[in-house]
């Protein structure tokens, strides 16, 4: 267990935004990177928030490495496609933009894609999957990464956890949400483990021979993570061909980087990250409320069946994150004493102190909670 | 280790051919399926090929639960999208129309989608998303099936094995491939090693408990498929979700069955299966030369990277696929002397008898081989 401090939602998102701006990010920029973070921390996938605020965004900002004034340019557009270039700027900036023209272009087309390349993290999948929900659509949205995952029967780092997200919406109940690391588990997860002094579960990852290992030690030197599926026998060539599918959409079809070239947000070098976004009209192929009320139907089927031995519940994917967003909105977002600690630091070199009152603290066990 | 005949392809596809039209399916259709069933058992995807002639096709067209003169309908159309009533067709007459349609309506819009509705079993996925292949586009296709895998929590039948397959062209290697169940394995497997006597590999399903089970028994009364991943602990929810998606966009979108409600081959009603394509074209986001060199390059840092212990190759998704099938196409194609069996059964039901002359026999290890 480890100490953690509860915040409202809305001051950290206000230091955020001071943040940003500090580092010659535009307001409405630094809006827009400050609530794709939070949507992160609100969901419960504290890897992809406000913990991120300097390693990923600050020091590079700082450095130079990334434009926080580009403009997304235009390089290639077809009736239902665009091909944008995101000229080095903030991720979320490219990707949020990127996002809402392909609505736009769905709106006339039916359904549309849309690539950038040349981009940088952009926070989590879901958010942009999410936006198409309020206009009537299903929204996709991939991205590459750093590299972190081996493939199968290999022992090195080749591809990133290349998330899929998708979003579809229901009528009464909430929206299909699925937002996954093509990865068994983020790297994060491990450094939880090595912190703790745990142990990992079988299965999720190698060591620098290729072999899985429980030891968190071997996989972060020199190690790799497993993508979904784990070894060969258990299909692991499955979670791999889904991180290549999609490095092969935000990395190779856009024109960014891809597999290994793909640079850690820690390196002194341009990311040239690549994302890829889908927008498909629900009236292009059917009525929408037949459609939500099928999804209803389809979720019941799930929610109602029997549970296995010992369970009390199923699932639909992002039903999790909507209940921990109202919780969390409501009682203030839990961040780990190291947490706050990186952010008193990091806000001290910007020179925007982080000098938030703490709704009160709790105990959190980081190895089994959220992503 | 079972004992199996091996025929030329062209006499196993020429009896296909003579089946089907004896079955009142006009020969340009009976052409269609015999193709994408040939392709199955060409890429040694047999659990997909001639071994379900009778039991998926046969049986269903002589009991009338099959339309073998049903057209596409289109029921919705948009300037990059399709929405398509199968009409309780042959599912690979119509998935081939329809996915010839997706390239079509790509070729003016840049990238395109099609649903179709009320069809049946179409063979694999990966034939369709390869049909983008010629034309310089990258394609997609997802179908739902009858339930066989249970949903993280559960422990019945509620999703099917529902495929993703997406195809990709390179420049001098051959194209990416994926092509693939979101379970662990298909039930085949599972009764495969039934037969042999052997116990499952841990992790692959679940008996009538939802909880693991090795025995094959188990899984086949009442039991259930993992989805890709297995357990909560290794992710299985992300199989789980994959699955969910593969319905939504097959059996929701389309406004076919879904989940528990799609029908198994062997039930006397319609299968009301939903299928999903989509093609986009190369040139709509970057040069298409640039494309397929970038994605050697992707393959080459794959495939040349170091091995993991005791590993001698890196594989590419389709790779080990097109090895054998031009293996199978220069040797001939092995099948089972059951599955030799089955089709002397349904020859003599049809009228059509099965009397091809084998090249040899050989013998195979059904539990370790393919899919």
């Amino acid at each position: 267990m480890a100490k953690a401090y509860v915040y409202h939602a809305q001051d950290l998102f206000d230091f955020m935004v001071n943040f940003f701006v500090k580092l010659g990010v535009p307001n409405d920029r630094a809006v827009i990177v400050a609530e794709i973070l939070q949507s992160a921390d609100l969901r419960g996938v504290s890897s992809h928030g406000i913990i991120r605020l300097q390693t990923y965004y600050g020091s590079r900002l700082q450095k130079g490495l990334i434009n926080p004034l580009a403009d997304n340019e235009i390089l290639r557009e077809s009736p239902a496609s665009i091909a944008i270039d995101g000229r080095n700027g903030l991720g979320q900036v490219a990707g949020k933009d990127a996002m809402l023209r392909c609505i736009e272009k769905a709106k006339t087309s039916g359904v549309a894609m849309v690539t950038v390349c040349n981009s940088n993290h952009y926070g989590i999948a879901g958010y942009y999957a999410m936006m198409a929900l309020d206009h009537d659509m299903i929204g996709i949205s991939f991205t590459n990464a750093q590299p972190l995952v081996a493939p199968t029967f290999g022992r090195n780092r080749l591809l990133g956890t290349n998330p899929i997200a998708v979003a579809a919406p229901a009528f009464a109940e909430r929206p299909f949400v699925l937002d996954m690391a093509t990865s068994i588990v983020p790297i994060g997860k491990v450094t939880v483990f090595d912190k703790s002094g745990e142990q990992l579960p079988e299965g999720w990852a190698v060591d620098a021979r290729g072999d899985s290992t429980t030891n968190p030690q071997s996989v972060l030197n020199g190690g790799a993570l497993f993508p979904l599926g784990g070894p060969e026998l258990l299909r692991g060539y499955k979670g791999y061909g889904l991180a290549l599918w999609v490095d092969i959409f935000s990395g190779v079809l856009s024109g960014a980087a891809f597999g290994k070239n793909v640079a850690n947000p820690a390196k002194l070098a341009n990311a040239n990250v690549g994302h890829f976004f889908a927008a498909m009209r629900l009236d292009a192929f059917r009525d929408p409320d037949e459609f939500k009320k099928d999804l209803d139907e389809l979720f019941t089927q799930l929610k109602t069946a029997e549970k296995a031995d010992g369970q009390e519940r199923i699932f639909i994917h992002g039903e999790k994150e909507f209940e921990l967003t109202e919780k969390y909105q409501k009682e203030g977002i839990p961040l780990l004493e190291e947490v706050v600690k990186s952010l008193m630091s990091a806000g001290e070199t910007v020179g925007v102190p982080f000098e938030l009152v703490s709704l009160g603290e709790k105990e959190i066990d980081p190895a089994h909670a959220g992503n």
